[in-house]
């Protein structure tokens, strides 16, 4: 097994045609000590990938640009110093290609905010180089070694494929991460805002750390998913007064709502017990309006999280192996037509919940 | 000692023109079985004075209304069934005057965020009987016993007057109890944004505490000061970058700002360790703009506290007798005159750093 010179992948390249994604070939950044390259199966699709597409977070990125982080592959070569890859592994890749792991947070284990040389595993450059880092919508992709999880063969002989597993590297961890940071368990009162991407996989995940699940989303549409992934509460948000029976009730909410527009935070500020939380892990274009007077009535708090790291990311796969925890997903080949869909039916909301490329044997099988 | 029929005040009759208060005669509230009622020796200024009779937090109050919710004074008669204080003692009382102690925020010792029966010390109305509580520029308040704190010997051993002690029962506790809730102590880094009426506290309560006290203002204008309270660090926020020698240093950050105007709330977050914390005990009349991403460097929270806790209330006096910690007052005496100066000074800024209304003895004695 080895690596090609130049790998070969669906780019943007005009943020004016988002959709329309070029297949084009480029030079691998250059191969580092550290690094892993991995020959793509399959990969997630995150709403990250179309807000960078779209270009609506107002962060310039260097096209042509591949985005894709949910990434399941074969180890095909490793740097000299690797230690945690091996040729011929199976691993997972998400939103992260490297970190420096030596500044504060990184010796924190908090790698993910490191503050010092935080590459995403696309759309980042690398200061060395100049290089832009590139994601998975393409046939392999270069690493750094400790954003590599090793895939335990038991979750394959439990009948998982490699495409039911891409998605918890980035959407799984996004959400598993800021649950455990905050205590969720047995004896808490979790709400989780949105059935989605992120939402489907907080609901089952919440429920496999034992809490109560409370789930809110604005209408009754979802609720039959809700329940079948384990909500033990159902709100629909667009009846009056929906708070009035969980008002100081919930320890934590993690919202995984992906617009602020028509968002109520002060409604459900108002479900949280005194020194409750509130964390979000959507990624809204607009920010919310908060005075400090919203928290007045029980001192709870508004935070964010992004992604998780390495131990968090290595303790997921061992949860969704024990409780059998199912990314719901719809598979597209992929192709340029495929990544059209893929982004076009994402920006719209059309997905129960998450798409994960696949095809890429047969897709890239010239460009080996 | 006995409690007049009726307490006399210098009250709001007008929003229109909030600094012209006028002094009149009111019957209290009806005597309840946990009820003292305090003949007021002083009375601190609070922001929350200004706020209310400018009336620009857009809460109606019934007019007309008393102010003032930092009271020291003496017990002159108390309900059946009162146990926390006697005729003849000295006690202090904050902008708290009741709460239903059965609630489960109750308790849970967090009484400051009852959610059933909270009466504010002054613009509350109580649901029994349609009155409407008034505060503390009179002669006489009438308080629920557990909002009475006794005032140890000591303190006027040590040599503090009344008008020292009495900010401490609003302004600092609502500083003591964020930093307290928050972990404030030794190895600790903590911010505070603001010197003035609770920046002044803050600073000393965070550093009779144990911590490495951090104090932000936009210019220089403050530092000795700032440096006499105990700061161990100063800046002046209208530098530019600087925030940047202290990137994801600090565990907590307490805000005293009163304004969201031109306030860089990113700027702080920055300066925020990961999973640090903001708290916001400043009342501004306009919301901050918070987007999720803001949040994302560090996963820091932002939250905000109002008040404190009984037990809180009673540490605070402890740490002020064991650290001499000072309330640096102002005092006028109260009289239509001086009521216009303090209000009208406070809402200027124009204070360094609490006003306290005095000489209510001679003020008052022919209302008694």
């Amino acid at each position: 097994m080895s690596t090609p010179e130049k790998f070969t992948g669906y780019a943007c390249t005009d943020h004016a045609k988002w959709s329309d994604l070029t297949k084009l070939s480029y030079p691998p950044k250059k191969f580092d000590d550290y690094d892993v390259d991995i020959k793509i199966n399959c990969c997630g699709v995150c709403g990250s990938d179309v807000h960078t597409v779209v270009n609506d977070w107002g962060k310039k990125s260097n096209l042509p640009l591949v985005v894709g982080h949910e990434i399941v592959g074969t180890v095909t070569a490793v740097g000299p110093k690797v230690t945690l890859a091996k040729v011929g592994d199976i691993v997972g890749v998400g939103a992260q290609a490297r970190s420096c792991l030596k500044c504060k947070n990184c010796l924190e284990g908090e790698e993910t905010y490191c503050s010092e040389d935080l590459i995403h595993t696309f759309g980042s450059v690398y200061p060395e180089s100049g290089e832009t880092s590139q994601g998975g919508y393409a046939n392999y992709v270069r690493i750094h070694e400790f954003f590599t999880f090793p895939i335990s063969q038991k979750l394959f002989e439990k009948g998982y494929k490699p495409e039911d597993i891409a998605s918890f590297f980035c959407g799984g961890l996004t959400t598993y991460a800021p649950l455990i940071d905050n205590g969720c368990g047995p004896g808490k009162k979790v709400g989780i805002i949105g059935i989605g991407g992120l939402g489907h996989f907080a609901i089952q995940i919440a429920k496999a750390l034992g809490a109560e699940v409370y789930v809110f989303s604005r209408t009754d549409s979802k609720k039959e998913d809700a329940l079948k992934l384990g909500a033990d509460h159902y709100f629909a948000t667009s009846e009056e007064n929906w708070n009035k029976p969980i008002e100081f009730e919930l320890d934590m909410i993690l919202s995984t709502a992906n617009s602020g527009k028509g968002f109520d935070l002060n409604a459900y500020l108002r479900c949280l017990k005194i020194n409750g939380k509130f964390i979000s892990v959507g990624l809204p274009a607009e920010a919310f309006s908060v005075s400090p007077r919203t928290f007045f009535s029980n001192k709870c708090s508004f935070s964010a999280s992004h992604l998780g790291n390495r131990k968090q990311m290595l303790e997921l796969l061992k949860l969704v192996e024990e409780k059998n925890i199912k990314a719901w997903i719809e598979p597209v080949e992929i192709s340029a037509a495929g990544c059209k869909e893929v982004l076009e039916r994402l920006h719209n909301n059309d997905v129960k919940y998450r798409f994960v490329l696949t095809g890429y044997e047969k897709e890239f099988a010239n460009d080996n």
